[in-house]
């Protein structure tokens, strides 16, 4: 026996693909599909191939979507002039578990980034300027990432919508809820005290 | 949106049955599969399709194969005389990975428990039987797992398989080679101990 036989290889090879997942993850894994019925290798296979061919980008705000226009896009009871900028589905979940916020989305993609060569045209920029032109936008609220590339990002956004006459805002730095001081870095200590409230 | 669309939920549905995987790394796995083209999903797809149809169970030695008789048990240069058992084929692998043992293996798939309800009907015991009736088999090593199963299914089959007239032998306990003393545990340390040998 020479290593493992092909299929099994194979199988291990895409598990060791998906990200953090290490050869001895990712043969654990692929054992545990040996080890489950024909059924369950089958459902997990169709749950692949659905999840590339039924999820669409939403045509509004780019977020992902099981048809045309999302769900959050086409709900009559959201608030249509405020749009909160984020750079994933992931963040657009995130805010959605808060329930606080009632406005709409739009999805970058990503980030400006020129040294992964991520310039504005790779991202959905195009696409929420075009959301700007009716007049029901009043504010766009930016939620990229707190990093380099996040501010970068939310920089140029600013620029380019401020001169629209739309409200631009940012979400707030400071020290998470619950957290410990001790453990926030300098970072985020200082912008907690630059953007200190009073009582 | 509640929650996630349906074909992104049921991705992470499936994720999240695999060992050691959690709701996070779920989410995590399924996002990079989003991310990644539609060829690379299909290929996932396929490669837990062909792991469940194209592997078999060797008629021989019951080790996962591809084809009817394994790569082992079809090898010329194996020693004939000489059967490892082994709980898994995972132990298949690692024994191989020494090079030094060039005999046949037997798979259980699995070890006696009978809190689990495993008893020798759910081993591959009466198979392991069957290939010492041509008298040509002199040795059977006891590889199983080093723990209360693994024990009890070695003195069952040594029990067993003593009357046919075949040598009866199981692994060395001890130390584990490169590791520290001071982190063996006491029963290690004890089997070390009396299994010590003199230089």
């Amino acid at each position: 026996m020479q290593g493992y036989i092909l299929p099994l290889e194979k199988l291990i090879e895409q598990f060791e693909r998906l990200p953090g997942i290490g050869h001895k993850t990712a043969v654990r894994l692929a054992f545990s599909i040996l080890e489950g019925s024909e059924e369950e290798a089958q459902a997990f296979a169709q749950a692949l191939l659905d999840a590339k061919q039924k999820i669409v980008r939403c045509k509004i705000c780019q977020n992902i979507s099981d048809a045309e226009i999302c769900s959050v896009c086409s709900d009559p009871k959201r608030d249509r002039t405020m749009i909160c900028v984020v750079e994933d589905s992931k963040a657009v979940m995130a805010l959605e578990r808060v329930k606080e916020y009632t406005g709409l989305y739009h999805v970058l993609h990503g980030a400006l980034s020129p040294m992964d060569g991520i310039g504005p045209d790779q991202l959905t920029i195009r696409e929420l300027i075009a959301r700007l032109t009716d007049g029901e936008v009043r504010e766009i609220l930016l939620a990229t990432n707190p990093n380099i590339e996040g501010e970068t990002t939310a920089v140029y956004l600013s620029k380019l919508m401020k001169p629209l006459g739309v409200r631009v805002s940012r979400l707030a730095y400071g020290v998470p809820v619950g957290g410990d001081i001790d453990y926030a870095d300098e970072v985020t200590l200082f912008r907690a005290i630059e953007g200190r409230r009073d009582l």
